[in-house]
């Protein structure tokens, strides 16, 4: 008998819920009762992305997001900034180059974030430059970006922001609206607590302007047609229906919770992680670490591939290594979705078990006893960190 | 209480095999044991496709399957042949007009199919036409196209042969590789009896020095990229797993019933609901009507959209209307993937209701009468049918 743990950053866990809501027969995409559905996912994703703005949607990954967000808001020979603080900040890069778009490229060191400064200089030096591409927590090292700032930046600039939030949507705080996000790229399989499938983007006004002029060829992921789509309850293409029935439910829950109750309950899960790592005598690898995902040094003498491959093998708990050149240096526990302490105290006690397997000098159930007594603290529960009323102007 | 009959031509009925697969608990897609399914739905899908060559998969819908052969064939400016048949056929001149493709269009009337020797004259006299695009089963007006024919044509010229068979795939026989066709595109929710949300294509040597030379853009839709990934059992990108892991489920199906005795079940419905529409008076709207879809012409002093809408609201049963031109004009009859004698009895039976309820002369159980001779006929019946052996050559 092996249980199976999800302690990746995506695919997450899926509540049961919408897992079950998955399994209903097919309902047809254009009918009324699949576009009630439709509609109320539509808005509620408006709520979880804090905006007030355009949400459109399609079949695809979040990757398929991202590039609908340079296909629609660029043309070739177009000058774009891509602000790079890991794998999935360069993929930003490499799909501007793809499409043509002359995208001048900001890269920080990995574990490092993006510095706000350095894209004012770049916005200053180059008045021409048409869209400022930013991840929000990059998954691929554990930080989150002061997207805040960013926006501050941005928003004084013709450029338009996009804000690669694949990963941090529904689990880490990001304002779309109050921030100035001009564009937000996102998926149904991290924060949103469904299967993956779908690709979400969040359309402000001032990004409107570069979608009718850009003349990258695009028809699938014609931002135009989806949002005319809109507003007949539909999407111009086939959706993949059971996905967004079970996003709508996993959007109930979400509302139920309240979105900044979810934002406390990372922040909790994090807190916790973090602290049982560092009672292991582990290293945190992020010098801003986002709530959505703990990244971890390997530790001198010690793999990080075969961690990942034996607590998957042996224990069935998936963890994620490295990626690129962090292959095998550090280790990666999500905390994303649909997780709560308990996913904390399996890879917690996971890790522990493995590094003691590996010879690691580690004390048995220190770490996830630092994580126990975070969560016994009550100032730090969930409740009582969520003090923070929903942001103004946004339902 | 309302049961829903889906009778539409995509998304289409799953097996609840199928969808409670859909349900399971997330499986991470960099895993063993996720390949291991990856790999045997590649394979399942190889079978279906009757080829030997790749086969290729993403999250997305039929369209995007559409326009990555568009985008991956060819260039901008180069010659292409869109030969069109409806909406789909259409659909591809509209991508290729995207991608800045000089396409010639050769444009059928609906409800009649494609002409071999006009496909023939275009290529001697465009030698230079990179690929010739064509619909299997054009589901907007039910005709099948002559794809042996056509394939013979193109396989004489160094032209490569791109095939939506999105509705048509398992259902209406298509011999990929015995038929040269180099590319097909189709999806998972029609006869491939699951939910929508995998776009998928096969693509055979003569196509792959065109994706080499490709210099449209692309990025999520790369073919190159998903090849490469195939040899390690995984997407470039996140795929919609639970999708992946019904559709193995579906294939497994398939499979257990045997392709040909598939395409014969197919025939056998189409064979039932063309007497029924027949003996209900009504006319069939496809010159050459394929099997997974009957077309029928609404009678003069009918409007086509209220039937549709009222057989849905009224009696749960969905069917489909005319699209562009054929709005009001004609209704469709599906009869593909998780389909059977009943299904077809259902759509009839509604069918014959409505027309008398909207004043209609009709003699009610006189379609569903004609379509219950055909299923009593033991020589037309699937098993008998289906005695052609499997296609040399595929497993």
């Amino acid at each position: 008998m092996k249980k199976n743990y999800l302690i990746t950053p995506g695919p997450t866990p899926v509540p049961p819920e919408v897992s079950a809501k998955e399994g209903l027969p097919i309902l047809h995409h254009r009918t009324s009762e699949f576009g009630v559905i439709f509609s109320q996912v539509i808005e509620d994703l408006k709520y979880v992305f804090q905006t007030k703005h355009d949400v459109l949607m399609t079949a695809g990954s979040g990757t398929g997001a991202l590039e609908s967000a340079v296909a629609n808001l660029l043309s070739p020979g177009d000058k774009a900034l891509v602000v790079s603080t890991g794998v999935f900040g360069d993929r930003y890069k490499k799909i501007c180059d793809a499409y043509g778009i002359n995208a001048l490229y900001i890269r920080e060191p990995e574990g490092e974030i993006a510095v706000p400064a350095k894209i004012e200089e770049a916005l200053k030096k180059n008045p021409d430059i048409k869209v400022v591409f930013v991840t929000h927590t990059e998954t691929s090292t554990g930080v989150v970006n002061p997207i805040e700032a960013i926006g501050k930046i941005v928003v004084k600039t013709p450029a338009v922001l996009a804000v690669d939030s694949v990963s941090g949507l529904g689990g880490q705080d990001l304002q779309t609206d109050n921030w100035h996000c001009d564009v937000v790229c996102s998926g149904s399989q991290k924060g949103l607590m469904t299967a993956p499938g779908l690709a979400i983007v969040s359309v402000a006004p001032k990004a409107w302007p570069l979608v009718e002029a850009s003349k990258s060829p695009r028809f699938y992921f014609d931002w135009r047609k989806m949002k005319k789509s809109i507003a007949d309850k539909e999407t111009p293409f086939t959706p993949p229906v059971t996905i967004v029935v079970a996003q709508a439910e996993a959007l109930r829950l979400i509302k139920q919770e309240g979105l900044q109750n979810v934002f406390a309950r990372h922040t909790w899960l994090a807190q916790a992680t973090r602290a049982g790592v560092q009672a292991m005598g582990l290293k945190l690898f992020a010098k801003v670490p986002c709530d959505v995902l703990t990244s971890i040094t390997v530790p001198e003498g010690l793999n990080g591939k075969a961690i990942v491959k034996r607590l998957r093998e042996e224990y069935g708990v998936s963890i994620a290594g490295g990626q690129v050149d962090l292959e095998g240096k550090i280790v990666r526990l999500a905390h994303m979705g649909y997780m709560e302490r308990f996913d904390v105290i399996i890879a917690l006690s996971a890790l522990e078990m493995m590094l003691y397997e590996l010879g690691h000098k580690v004390e048995l159930g220190k770490g996830v006893g630092a994580a126990e007594k975070i969560f016994l603290d009550k100032s730090k529960a969930p409740a009582a960190a969520a003090k923070a009323p929903q942001p103004a102007g946004v339902h």
